[in-house]
This record gives structure tokens, sequence and C-alpha cells, in this order.
């Protein structure tokens, strides 16, 4: 063997934001996509088969019948069992081995031909899998906070990401990039402004406030406050453990929550789930529908999460060409950090408390 | 280093079917398809170049020309021999070094700059060749029972399989799946009736034969007793070391044996060298000659191993996702088991010694 | 987990020609190469950032922001610095950040949000970086020979090779291979006649020179000597360390020096950077000019290139599926040996001092 190299730097080498937190809920794919036939869904490598019974309901079950190991979600559904395509061997949705073909025993003894299985929830227009399976969930989905007020409407939008869940949120969340990455759609990078942020650390959640900043430009900003007048902005970027990364807007009646649900497929895959929850009032008394306002700012949202998408290919195939990431960060890095550190201890088991008042720091940025 | 998550169930590693049974022979091609030029093949990651030298016998020599690696299977064969595309280094059949153009001095000196070759045999229309190179074979190749036999007509089919030889060969002869996997070309998964099954565990062989069975269905029921009347149906499937799975059929007069010799290219990769042996004397007598049947049976066969292809192309890819294999059988998984033990007995150097009479097991299932 | 199996050689593991030789110069793109935009090249896996300052002088980083990771190959070129795009973070051309779009502080303080820089060198047509970041090289890159005199008109030629630095210099400089890869291109397989050859070894260059040898064949030989008459050929093949693989021929006024500059892209990737020097006094002077004959010859240099290429491809894939290299080598595998010799010294960082004679060794080949 040739010795090493000696004055080149070592590559970086497994250092990875890729958090493994499967004590929690993931979205495993909108309601809609989820019909007769079952769905192979990922999550952190592990491959999971979701179908829905007849009778409705969702269900998941490890993607890999026991006797011959082929993926189930390759099969059928029976009624409110799933049937492998190779032998015709059934499990329910509790992983219970059902039916074996062609054997003229029991087929239903002991545990040895069982299938692991997951919970499943569906709500707000998604179905929703606990990552571990064979366990009762201590906790709840994340429910969309505005779903229930019929004032707003929703719309929703799955993308793939190719990086890591935290690179994903860091990205959703992070304000500088935008003047450079979406110049000319959202910031622009010419005379820039000192603006005042608020960090709040809760137990589960991390949250950023942005003070004094101008309506955003562009068509977003046109649509939130069509006059263009003096309103204040409230603008709060959120990241809630374990995979939601919250936008929320308000300018005057004008208000957008675009709350993000990131699925960890790998380490560096993340499938996105967006649901944007709007209201213009202003707008959709005077001059169009809701409908027509969200359809017409559809291709600009796709166009930003596409530049999105293309950083974090690059920034991925780096990090692995390197064989690990090695950031430097600061200040203005508000939230990536903040998510990290949540990701970690929920990884840990080492979730934090609840606690009544978060902890706060304040910071300035230009933008 | 992230904590592993502590409440999903390890992933399987290393259990694997993937037998490396190096000391015996294996198809390498078709005899019609080793002309002039050479054949890349590779047995279980070996590359291995067999070429036909002018007096029309196989031979085969490691695929990597000593003096600068360059697979010898892209030159050309010269008489006797084999020569390197690169700088002309040629081979005789035993790997010995017979022309290094340019050189001054003596080309044949010392073992050097030979390459390791492996037996080989022509029978049967395959070529065969042993997969352990520079030894002389104890055992010779397996023969096709009823080639000798001219009332028989014989067709050929080579096809790549996506799954170790042993997923393969428990394909090939597993009798439950076919309701599921061939469902409406072979078995029906409808009524079904309880038939009993004998498994022979002989030293170098296992062998499962099927009591009660009714006519199979479709076409191939069809050929083999056309008047559809109460033959006695005789089913046999075998497996014999190292390579041959076989599945016999006689009804009344009609018969065929169809071998298939699988050569493990890789851990997980399987070509099958399939030769079917067919007699029947009723149907050719009075309406067709045997090869107008085998021509109309063709698409029907191909089909079967296109669903079996895809459905082992399944199986791998989801044992190498999850790193292993996990199986559970039951009784009726007659074969796969027992092949298992006999390719890893040999695997081991220990085969048995030939016995006088089988061990033999009974169980019942449904069909 | 199953015994290995007994009587198959053990496949080559671990060894390799690719040798890291990272205190030297290596050509990271032709000058005509390098415009606006920044481009990434890859020295032995170390992915670099190559951009042209608004002054025109070359610079180059490591191509990795050490923000978040994001190539900076990726951005723009702003006067003097390289800007990542994803948040338009700034570099110099020694690596040190100049801005941070956003950041209400101060930009430039300590290391940490440096990037490691590399030593640059523009001359001769080529762009050249030293392969180790933040040293200041002890030596210069090499330089074209003939550049300087104006009797000769060199033509660039860029190419990729899928093998080692090693493979492709050895490959450039073997004279044996021609008669069988490049067979009726270069010299025949025919008739073949005893030269000389005399090997030299300098402290960081090896050269080996024939005697006696004919004009060269084919179209090459009818352009160098067009009368076809009793020229001497003088023919030199050499290495000089960390790159340089050079072909010369003079018969009698007509001379070509052919140097490749060759990168290691990584340990079996290899960008070759042609030059060749031309002087043909006696057909310039009599039939059409230089450019005129160098267009002709070129289409023949670049299939023999293209037959090199797909020579080390084959010879490359077969070294990497067996795990290493194993070489069986004569005494007319001149300087492949020598050339291994003297990047294994360079790797360990124990080249030779130079001495004043080289020592020389006498061989014959038959050619």
């Amino acid at each position: 063997m040739p010795l090493e190299p000696r004055l080149v730097p070592p590559p970086t080498k497994g250092v990875s934001s890729a958090a493994k937190v499967l004590d929690d809920w993931y979205v495993a794919c909108e309601s809609t996509a989820l019909g007769s036939k079952p769905l192979a869904v990922t999550f952190l490598g592990t491959p999971i088969a979701v179908f829905r019974r007849a009778d409705g309901t969702p269900a998941a079950v490890l993607d890999r019948c026991p006797h011959r190991n082929v993926p189930l979600s390759m099969g059928k559904v029976r009624g409110p069992n799933i049937e492998c395509g190779y032998h015709g061997w059934q499990f329910d949705g509790d992983g219970r081995c059902k039916a074996i073909p062609g054997l003229c025993g029991e087929v239903d003894k002991g545990t040895g031909r069982n299938v692991p299985a997951f919970a499943t929830r569906e709500h707000d227009g998604w179905v929703w899998v606990y990552a571990t399976p064979d366990v009762t969930p201590e906790r709840d989905p994340y429910r969309l906070p505005l779903r229930d007020d019929d004032r707003y409407t929703t719309v929703y939008q799955a993308l793939d990401m190719a990086g890591s869940l935290h690179a994903t949120a860091e990205n959703a969340l992070d304000v500088p990039h935008t003047a450079f990455l979406h110049s000319g759609l959202f910031r622009e990078d010419g005379e820039r402004q000192q603006i005042d942020v608020e960090m709040r650390r809760h137990h589960d959640m991390v949250e950023a406030e942005y003070f004094g900043e101008q309506r955003p430009e562009g068509l977003l900003g046109k649509v939130l406050a069509p006059g263009g007048g003096d309103f204040e902005v409230r603008h709060v970027d959120r990241f809630i453990l374990p995979c939601i990364a919250q936008v929320e807007y308000q300018l005057g009646e004008g208000h957008i929550i675009a709350t993000t649900a990131l699925t960890p497929i790998s380490d560096y895959e993340t499938r996105l789930f967006g649901a944007a929850e709007f209201r213009f009032p202003y707008l959709s008394a005077r001059f169009m529908p809701t409908k027509t306002i969200v359809n017409a700012l559809k291709p600009l949202a796709l166009k930003v999460l596409g530049q999105d998408a293309a950083a974090l290919k690059k920034q991925t195939r780096n990090v692995q060409r390197f064989g690990g990431e090695q950031y430097v960060s600061t200040e203005i890095d508000v939230l990536g950090p903040e998510i990290l550190r949540l990701l970690r201890q929920a990884e840990r088991g080492a979730r934090r408390p609840p606690r009544e008042r978060p902890e706060t720091k304040r910071l300035q940025m230009l933008v």
C-alpha cells in the first residue's frame, strides 16, 4: 500500500446531519396517492408497504414477505389483508399471517410468520406512519394549524429533495440564501436593510421571528399586500420535531402558512410533502377567487422549490464526495444549528420536557 | 456518530443462499454460441475466457492476461492459442505462454507467464467448464437423460435470472407459487385438492414426487394428455449437485424432462441454460409433428420464465436492500431448504458418500 | 458465513499502480478552456475550483464552500473573488473569505471561514495547479521544450483515459503494443527486425532511446521522411516526474516532440493534455504548409489515441474486477516498471537528488 499523501488535509469523514429519529411520525404519502394498490415507501432506509384496506383505513407493514422476502408492496390488497404476489401469503394490518395457500396445517401459529407492522393515521390530506414497528406510539402526528378554518384554502405538493432531512429543513427556513439562489424571484441582492431577529427555543420546536421586514418583493408581496402600502409584516419560520418546517407570513389580512412535512427516505434523500394554507381576503373579495391566485402563484413556488432542490443536490453530492459535512456557521444561520440540536437530542432519546417559556436570543441581519 | 436507533429490529446481514461450489462443472455456453471469437463468461465472480481452438475443441483460461491484465476474451484465437489484443501474448488451452512478440529471449520459461486454465467438456449441446483452474476434475459433467433416445426432441433456451443459484433452483422446482405468480397459465387459485408428496434425499440429489395430481391445467395439460381423460400423472422435481434443476412430467405416453443447468455468475446472478426433452406420440402421430407442438408451447414457456425472472429480481433486490435473506419456511417448501443443505455441504467440501436407498419424507399439499 | 472456496487462487487485492504524488504540479486545463466561469477539476479525488480573476490571472481553491459545502465551481467570479451560488460567500485567490452577505459583523476574522487555496501557473497554453493547498511550491511546472522556437508549430488535444496515471504513461511510451493494438496504422506485425534500446535513469526522469529503427510505417513515416530514403531515425521516449510522457522522433530535418501532461483525476481516471510540437521543413517548403500537414495527421493521431483509450479501459475494468493489478513484465517492458519506481519514490517523499550521469541499461527488442 502506498503511504498516504502528507500534505493534503484529510477528507471529512462520517460527519453527517442525517439523524435517525424513529420513535415518531412521518408522512408516508398524500391521501389521494393511496388507492387500491399497495404503495412502497421508505423511512431512513426501512422499506414499508402502505395499503388501504377494503374498509378505507390505511395500514403499513415491513415491505418484505417473511416467507421468501419479496416486497409485499408488489402484491395486492385482499379485504383487510395484503397478499404477497409470489406465493399468496396474506397479512393483516397488524402484521399477522392470515393465509398460506397450499398449506394443510394451521396458518396463524406463533409469531414467526408475522411481519412487523407500523401504526398509521390519516388526517389533513396525508397518511402518517410511525417509523418504529410493533409499538403503540406515545404521541400523535402533527396537524395542520388552519385546516378546520374554512376561510383558508389549502394546496398540496410533494417533491423529492436530494438532501438530508436537516439540510432540507434548514434550506426551507433559511433567509440569507434567498437573495442569491432565488435572485430576482424573492429578495434582491441590492440595497440591504438591517432587521431584528428573535430566535425562540421550545422543547420540541425552534422558531425565528423577523421584525421590521419590508413587504416581500415580487409576486408574493403583491398578492399578500396588494396595495403595496405600509403593512406590518409578520414572518415566522419554524421547525417542529421530527419533520415539520413551516414558514408563516402575515401582511394585514393576507396570511399564508406553508408547512412542509419532511420524510427521510435515506440519509441523503428526503421526500417533501408541502401544504400551503392561504387567505387573501382583500384580493379574493375584489378581484379573483383564492384558487385563481393560488394557481397563479404555483409556477413561482415550483421554480423556487426547483432552485432549492438543485442547490441541495449539489450540496449533497459534494458532501458525499468529501465523505461528510464540514460546516462553518455564523449567527445569521439562525435555525440550521438549532434544528440539528433538536434532531440529535431526539435521536439519542433525550427530548427535553415541555417548558413554560422558550429560551430567546436576538440578533441582527441584513436583508 | 449518532447512536443507532433503539426500536427498529436490526436489518438482516450476511445471511445469503449464495453458495460457492467450485470443485464442479457448470455450463459456460451453448455449443452454438462458441464460434471463432473467444467468449467471456463468469463463474461466481471469476472471469473466464472460453475459446474454440482451430481443431474445434473448447478451452478455457482465466480472463486476464498475466502481462498487463487485459481480458484475453477481447483478443483472438490463433490456431491452438488465444492471443491478447494489447501486446499479442499467446496462451494455449493449458494456459502456457506460447508467444511474446518483440521479446528476443525464450518465451516459455517457468510458469510465471502462464495463465490459470480450466478443464472443459462439450456434449449434449453445451460447453461445460470446471470452476477450479489447474486441477484434473474428479467427476464428469451432468448428461441429459434422453439425449440419445431419438424418439425425443430437444429444444434449448438460455436466460439470465437475477437471483442466487439457490433462489433460481427453488423457484424452478417450487409448486405452490404457480397458482399465484403464473395465475391462469398453469394452475388456478380456485378449488383446491389435497395431494401427497414424497421427498427423497439422495447423496448428491433431492427430488419430490407428487401423487394424485390432476392433469395440469391449460395448454401444457392439453398437449401432454390431449384426450383429457383419466391419465395417471407422474410429476417429479429434482435438484442434482451442483447446478441441475429438473422437472419431469409423464401422462400416458406424453413425456417431458425439462432440465435447467444453472451457472452462478455472481452471488445474485444466475445464467439459466434450459433443455427440454419432449415426446408426444399420441399428438405427433395423429395431428402434428413434435416440432410444431414445441413451437406452439414456446411462448407459454417464455411467459412463465419471464414471470419467474421478474419475481426473482424483486426478491433479490429486496434481499440486497435488507442486507441478506431471512426466510420462513413451511413444510410445503419441499425442496428449497434441501437444495440449500446440499449446496452448503458441497461448499464445505463435505459431500455425502453414495447410499443405497434415499431418506424419504411424506407430506400433504393443497394444489 | 460459508467457507471460502478452497481451490481457486485468491483474487489480487490492493495492488495498484495509482500513485498519489501531491507535492507537484499538474495541468488543470488548457488556457483556452478557462473563461469567465469557474471550472471544476479533480486531482486524485480532491475537487478543485479553478477560476480566472478579473485581471486575467488564474486561481484555484478547494471546491467546497466552508459554509454549507456547496461546490464553489458552481458559483460566479466577482472581480478577484469566487462567489458561492448558495449564500453568496466570496473567497479570493488565497482562499480568504471576503464577503458574507447578510452578516452584520466582521467577515474576514480568523481562518475558520477560509477555503484551502492551490498555487497556480499559466504558460505554454496550459493552466497548472499545485496539488497540495496552502503551501509555497518548491519547484516549477514543466515547460514545453520547443515552445519558444518559432520554426515549430504546436497543436493541443485533451482526452480522458480510463486508466491510472501509470498505466496511461506506460501505454503512451510502450513500443511493443503498437504492432497489435494499432495494427496497420503504425507498425506491422510482420517481418521483424532486431534493434538496440538504451534505457537511461535520471533522478526525476527515465528515457529509452531506440537505435537502428527503420522509418516508421504509414502516414507518420511518410510525413517525417517523405523521400523514404536512408535517414537515421532518432526516437526517444521519456517520462518526467510527476506527469510528463513524451515521445520524440527525428528523421533528418523532420522533428516531432509529442508531450502529454497526465492529470490523475482519481486512482483509475487520467486526463491527458497533449501538445505536439512539429517541424517538417522539407515538406513545408516544397508542398504544403505545416498546418495542413498537421490537420492531415490529426485523424490518425486521434484513431491511435482512441485505440489506446479503449485498451486502457479494458485493462482498468479488469484490474478493478480482480481487485488489483498483477503484472508480469519482461525486459521489453522498458519504461513501465521504471515509471512506477519514480512515482513510488515521489509518493513516499523520497525523490533522488540530481546526479551527473544517468544509470544506463542496454537491451534488444524485435520491432
